[in-house]
Parts: structure tokens; sequence; C-alpha cells
């Protein structure tokens, strides 16, 4: 484990890893403001315990709620693929360089993609989302490359 | 890897991930048993399959069942950043102590969590939620102090 | 992480979890198609980005794009967790043969429910959902006996 730790290849990863861990929580609290901004509770019990007296709950998402939990789902789909693939990458022997450049684009892409959604810009969350896949792409042929 | 093994932070984290996988594929049964009680299908293949004859398509899913997979819905987005999160904490050199305490909390929490949504109990449900975000940002920022 | 690598039983699961991102990407790639094809834009942003003039926002997905989005769904549910317990059963000691049976079952299982669920097969699609979540169980019953 020593050796892991000196391993640059796996410490880019594990940098990058634990700010899209920050980035995924800060998306959730994002979430929860707009709910209770929105006063958009589905839940009986959320109207209850968080909104103003009088408050009634809904039958379907708010469109901010919903709009916020598109971007949680849009990462849901992509960064613990990155988790996976991108610990496989380096345990089968990424360089510091290939680490640094797709590890580090994969964050960077991922984190204007919530900007990118969260503003409305089109298609610069398209191309957000295109560097993103393409990176985890190019981490697969890698593993398998690497692997077989 | 027999030094993996050997070390306990990894073995604590190793439990906690097999119960929280036990608790996710629990979590699928559950919906799919909401989805049958309620008889709230939404593809026509699985009214033709699954549905007593003269059922029909819902256009939108039972309010029970919508219940259900939003309790899938909070645990994707908070469990498997864990299992990415803590595995890198482990790697990066967790103590012991350290792993026993973040990893078995936040199980805890998340197991509390489905309880507290599946009964319906607030503000205990937002308490699960946050004492688990608690525990993965900690050890996000043990991986950043461990790594830099 | 040379031992890593010459592992056969880790090098089953690194090609298995390749091929899975890959079924993960195309998955994200139908959805996009499906939504392009139905005009089922439900962001604003992506009506004026990428739909023909005239085309009005949805306030709810089209249902060949909820479909492809359950498509999704149910890969979130199921994939991510074989991401970690598969490396976790490896790392604690998985056999050659044990991690080929059970890495390429799941695998093989999650294309086939892929498949079934495009083109709408029943009981198929709900067999190789319990056969993944079979493989799953009982890498995590190895998880249990290896570590405790």
């Amino acid at each position: 484990m020593e050796a892991l730790l000196e391993n640059p290849a796996f410490r880019v990863y594990a940098t990058c890893s634990a700010i899209l861990g920050i980035k995924m929580l800060a998306s959730a609290v994002y979430t929860a403001t707009r709910r209770q901004k929105s006063v958009g509770f589905i839940n009986p019990e959320d109207v209850q315990a968080f909104a103003p007296p009088g408050t009634t709950v809904r039958g379907e998402e708010a469109s901010e709620v919903a709009h916020a939990l598109r971007i949680q789902r849009n990462d849901g789909e992509n960064i613990p693929l990155f988790f996976a693939v991108g610990l496989i990458y380096v345990l089968t022997g990424a360089s510091a360089f290939g680490s640094a450049v797709l590890c580090g684009l994969f964050t960077a892409a991922r984190i204007a993609h919530t900007f990118a959604y969260t503003y409305r810009k089109q298609p610069a969350r398209a191309i957000c989302f295109a560097v993103g896949a393409a990176c985890t792409l190019v981490m697969i042929f890698r593993i398998f490359v690497n692997v077989l």
C-alpha cells in the first residue's frame, strides 16, 4: 500500500476522485436548496417537517427541482463509472502522464458540465459530456491493452 | 494482496461495503414488491407477464412505487460515492480506528436512512443523510491530507 | 501492482468492468438517439440547440425516452454495485475460476438485460436481473467468508 501511495498515477486518481466527491455532495445540496426555494416537496413528511404551514404536497417534482435532479442523474451515469474505470486503469499500470491527462480532463469536464447544466448552456453541456465520456473510453481502451 | 487482507482498515471497509450491497439489493426487491402490490406497471411487457388480466399500463409510476424508487435514488447518489471514497481512503493509509468509525457510521446511517424513508420519518431521514454525507466528507478530507 | 496485473482473478474483473463501461456509455448514446428521434426535449436550451424550429419543450419525458432512461436507471442500480463488490471480492482473494464464473456471468446477464429491456422481452428481463443480482450476492457472501 505504501507502493500505491508513492505511485503518482494513483495520487492523481485519488485527488480527482476526492474533488468529484465534493462536487457530487455539492450537487445534492443544490437540489435541496432548489426544493426548499420552490417549496417543491413530494413527500408528505417533508411538507410537515420543512414547509411553511398551508403548503400542499406536489404530485410531481417542481420544474426547478427536476432540473437539479437531472444534473445529479447525469453525474450518476458518469462519475461512478469513472471511479471504477479510473482505478482499474491506474491499477493496471497507467503512467503518471496518462493519469494526469485523463483523470484531470475528466474531472474538469464534469465540473464544467455542472456549470453548463446549471446555467443552461448548450452546446457547452453536450461538449462537456462528450469530453468526459471520451476520457472514460480511452481509459477503457488502455485497460484492454494492459490486461489482454 | 495478502497485505491488504491483513489490514484491519480494509477489512472494515470490505465488510461495510458487503453489508451496503445487501441493503441495495434489498431495496430493489422492496421496489419490486411495491410495484407488484400496487399493480403499478409502466412497461406493457410487464403487464402482460406479471399483472392480473385486465390490468392497464400506467403512464407514470404509482405513488408507492415512486416512493420506493426515491429510496433507491437517494442510495444511488450516496453509496457508490462511498464505495469509491472509502476504498481510496483505506488505500491511502486509513487507520483501523478511523476506518471503523467512518465506514461503520456511514453504513449505520444509510441503513437508518432506509428505515426513516420507508416509514416516512422526518427529520430523522434528513439527519441520517447528513451523517452519511459528513462521514464521506471527512474521508475526502483525509484523502487530500494523505495524498497531497 | 505488478502482482495485481499477474492475478488472473483481477484480470477477469478488469476486463468485465471495461466491457460493462462500454455498455453503459452505449446506453447513454441510445437514450440520446431516442431523445433526438422522438424530439423529446425537456430542457429549453436543448430545444434551442438541437431541435427543429417550432419544437416545444415537453413537460415530461417522451415515452420512448423514459423507456431508455429506465434501462440506464436499472444499470445504475446494479453495475456500480458490481464495480465495488467485484473489486473487493478479487482483492480479498477470489480464485481465477470463481472470478471468471461470477464476473463473466454478471457481465453476460447485464448485456442480455439491456437487450431484453430494449426489445421488451419478459420474463427474460427479470431473469437477467435475477442472475446478475445472484452473482453479486454470491460475491458478497465470499467477501464475508474471506474477511471475517
